[in-house]
């Protein structure tokens, strides 16, 4: 091999520990995930919650007079690869936004396309990188239902150290009823979005979900 | 330079291409920052609120029946590395978020160490990765004030593109006058925080957050 010939395949490794060094550090996602068309309202919301792993869980806060109170909390809407656009969550009373939902089910669930890692540069509030919140009802899910069960295999699925988390904290499955869609992901305001154009994207859409899912 | 030469500068090369890949992709931020120590409240409040750029901004919605709305947003808390722990905001009245305060300013303002990169395998909901959420007012600032002089520096040193954010939006400088604070840093229930102990740290322990932040 000639100096030519080390030259190139000098390059090429160089070009692939930098591709190592920048997968590795998204969080453990990678920044090759496909982002969809924005023009497709319902796939690109699904997409935003298929691919995110938390978000901010907003409740009204009885302890702050009625506030809207944010918390960071995991979700799943399902098996990685299989989600059905619910929000799953494993909340303990021990915290505040479980017994706000006690007491006042009015509920919001906010995501960012930015933690995914395909916003580039763009700032994280340019309406290009996608945010999108679901508002409606946040309940408790019935420990003995179907429900429960998928919940469950939903949230350590994609949350490995929950399945340990303190017996005695008394964590339970809540999930939010969606009632209403805010999502913006390009220029000119909000996209109009049903709960049921959410929920049962058309069925040649689902296959890119499904594709480039985690 | 013989081929001894060349490979070990190839080497060379293809590590500083990784570490530029690594660097380059952790959001704008070093994977090398140091977290305070958990007990210190106040200093690790400030922490986050200082390395972070984006959170979930939550207000009353009028629109939804007075249901709890998060949104994504951009914020600063100061220029990098003279952060005062107030976050200040860019937002337009097209977006609901302003349109709400500008009827109730009750809001809270929802950050995750997650983002950061520091969180190493934790997950987002563990109280060990921290995550702090700000209650108070979100008020205009008075744009001919200096402090919407200070909001406007600190904001668009952080946030390069605001700048050229389109002038019929009608974007505006908002705050948060914070009333109290929940933060939770490690195990055992939220750290108990006066609004006056976060907006004035110790000053031993200022010397850490200047050498730390960005």
């Amino acid at each position: 091999m000639g100096i030519k010939g080390l030259l190139y395949n000098f390059h090429l490794f160089s070009l692939v520990l930098l591709l190592v060094g920048f997968l590795g550090s998204v969080q453990g996602r990678l920044p090759s995930i496909k982002k969809p068309d924005p023009d497709d309202a319902a796939v690109t919301a699904r997409w935003l919650v298929s691919h995110n792993v938390w978000g901010v869980l907003n409740t009204i806060s009885s302890d702050l007079g009625g506030a809207p109170f944010g918390n960071v909390v995991s979700f799943s809407d399902g098996l990685p690869g299989k989600g059905v656009g619910i929000p799953f969550f494993y909340l303990t009373t021990l915290d505040p936004t479980a017994r706000n939902a006690m007491e006042d089910e009015r509920a919001s669930f906010t995501i960012s396309e930015y933690p995914i890692g395909t916003c580039g540069n763009k700032d994280p509030e340019n309406p290009s990188c996608a945010k999108i919140t679901l508002t409606g009802k946040l309940k408790v899910v019935d420990k003995k239902s179907k429900e429960a069960e998928f919940a469950k295999s939903a949230l350590f699925s994609k949350h490995m150290e929950m399945k340990d988390w303190p017996i005695d904290h008394d964590f339970q499955f809540f999930k939010l009823e969606i009632e209403s869609i805010f999502l913006i992901d390009w220029f000119g305001g909000p996209k109009p979005l049903t709960v049921e154009q959410y929920l049962h994207p058309k069925l040649n859409k689902l296959a890119f979900l499904m594709g480039a899912r985690i």
